[in-house]
């Protein structure tokens, strides 16, 4: 943070924020608004780190409207999670109306915690918050030499294959495995054609959405990102999305006892009102299975071969899942998150607000 | 059976066979191969289930390039499989290059059996063979009241995103989940744009492939069905099939010590080549979360509220994952099983050169 510079100086610009001083603002942005202090980091700390990783949708750009929902009893701190036992290897976690990202966080370290004991940990959680970029999630798994899996249900918006409502979540499917250099394979992925936030984002820019992302009530492709809200999402490759889509529901909102996706109020459209998101993760310890010597030779026999085969025409490099995510992280750390002109006005407004000082 | 009818006589086109029927049938046929009596008695039911709910790419039309592959030698019955406990909860199946069916069969039982003492079961299957279908596992868990899980790799056939070498199988995810009318929904994709046996059954029908499905060493698609062996299969919906392919990779290769897909030689190019396929099978037992009667609760409500969605136009109803297969099944319980004439033709000289009689 530079103490020094008023938010009125501040020219709308993109900018490039140093990673660590972005985090202590959101964590102070957080804790000034009355957020419990452990909580604040958590999930400050969890939002820069999908920013770090280049996928701005799910970082510090939510601030608001997390502060918003958390301003009007939505989301509650400090949450006080229960820790509901239901086997030796599966437990629910009420998150009481916490934010996802902090219920999420102490849910996965449960997870990873039983998996070292028994080998597979199960923690569902419910009466959560969007939780962010499920890769956090298995990326702490994968640190911890485990497989990590995520799961989350979210406010209705995806119609099923061949319907026009909105009636599931984009409910991603995240995967993490660890490799010997120290990165992690990362997968996070919707189960819709674009997630949720991608259209708001497209909105801000003033992009067109391509065809087959979005319909409206007659089937027809909507291509306005401003018609979006009023549009559903389509599973992304059809019927498979469909049924990806269906099987994250089921294990992140039925069996949570959470609410289902067709129950959860948008996050950004009905700020009073309680989403009660569910999530599911789930850590494997692989090295009851194998030396861990061995797992990292066959991840490199694996991986190896999918990197050096051959390319299409114009394609300089197969990539495989997470390497964007490290390339940009990488850059990220050493030059500053480089953060858009919404971005910046919408926290520089919000510091203003809470008399705080911003780090650019 | 109908053992007055010499095989001779029988005409080259479509009918309908009773089950019954032809599940004994190919369970004769194995034993007469040599095949295990009890394995032989598997390979058929899961067989026979495949082509009773439609999916008969994965049906008895796979019986003849089965016993090709046990009289070579790469496949072998019976294979006693060797279940290694890990922990309380996990276990390998080393299936001795048996049936993968036989192999995935006695896996997942045991994943059900240890999901119901600590709610969650993991079996990971090595040196197995081509499992047939993925729903079939996934409903044996629902029937138990369980949610199953079962994923496969396979013989390299699939490009990276943005590649053009087959590196990976077509690498299927089942999920199965109960429902209160004793239906289950059964996931189960390929999360490659095609599976290499409806290709063949492309081939061997003569249609046409639609664009983005294969590709050819320079990258362009290949439509002719008759060139898909020398081509590679794209990723379904590209780069989040190639990471969801690779999840399963993990899944079931790595971690199961069995080969991984770009060591596995094709089934049908390659006969006297194991080919190790690895398998992995989880069961979660949702009873230990709430109660049955709660769960059936909330499935109805999601499923309810996905079915009753607005359809688009030409709809006629929106299909839960399973209920093409359900409906597929009844009706050819009660009015045989509509085998082609292909089919038909290599199983008849099958049972020729088997001195068996056939059941048509």
């Amino acid at each position: 943070m530079n103490p020094s510079t008023s938010v009125e100086d501040i020219s709308m610009e993109h900018m490039k924020i140093d990673h660590a001083s972005l985090e202590r603002f959101a964590s102070e942005a957080l804790r000034t608004s009355g957020v419990d202090a452990e909580e604040a980091k958590i999930v400050a700390r969890i939002m820069v780190w999908a920013d770090l990783v280049g996928r701005f949708s799910q970082g510090v750009w939510r601030l608001p409207t997390y502060l918003r929902r958390f301003e009007s009893g939505s989301m509650r701190s400090p949450c006080n999670p229960d820790f509901i036992k239901k086997s030796e290897i599966m437990y629910v976690v009420d998150g009481h109306n916490g934010f996802g990202q902090y219920v999420g966080h102490l849910a996965m370290l449960k997870a990873i915690e039983i998996a070292g004991k028994h080998g597979v940990g199960m923690v569902g959680v419910r009466n959560s918050n969007h939780f962010g970029p499920g890769a956090y999630y298995v990326e702490m798994a994968a640190k911890d030499s485990k497989l990590g899996l995520a799961f989350t249900n979210a406010g209705r918006r995806v119609a099923p294959h061949g319907g026009i409502d909105g009636v599931l979540g984009t409910n991603p499917i995240a995967f993490g495995a660890p490799m010997r250099n120290g990165k992690s394979i990362l997968v996070d992925l919707s189960t819709s054609e674009s997630s949720g936030s991608m259209l708001r984002k497209a909105a801000e820019k003033g992009q067109k959405i391509r065809k087959g992302v979005l319909v409206d009530k007659s089937g027809k492709s909507v291509e306005d990102p401003n018609n979006a809200p009023q549009a559903a999402l389509l599973p992304f490759g059809g019927a498979k999305g469909f049924c990806l889509g269906l099987m994250v529901e089921i294990l992140s909102g039925v069996i949570t006892g959470s609410s289902i996706s067709p129950e959860i109020p948008s996050a950004h459209l009905q700020m009073e009102k309680s989403a009660k998101v569910g999530h599911q993760f789930i850590a494997i310890d692989f090295s009851k299975l194998m030396t861990v010597e061995n797992y990292w030779d066959r991840m490199e026999a694996l991986i190896g071969t999918v990197k050096n085969s051959s390319k299409q025409a114009g394609v300089d490099e197969i990539l495989i899942p997470g390497e964007t995510r490290w390339r940009t992280d990488q850059k990220q750390r050493t030059e500053g998150i480089d953060l858009d002109a919404k971005t910046i006005e919408s926290l520089t407004s919000l510091a203003k607000n809470l008399k705080l000082s911003v780090p650019w």
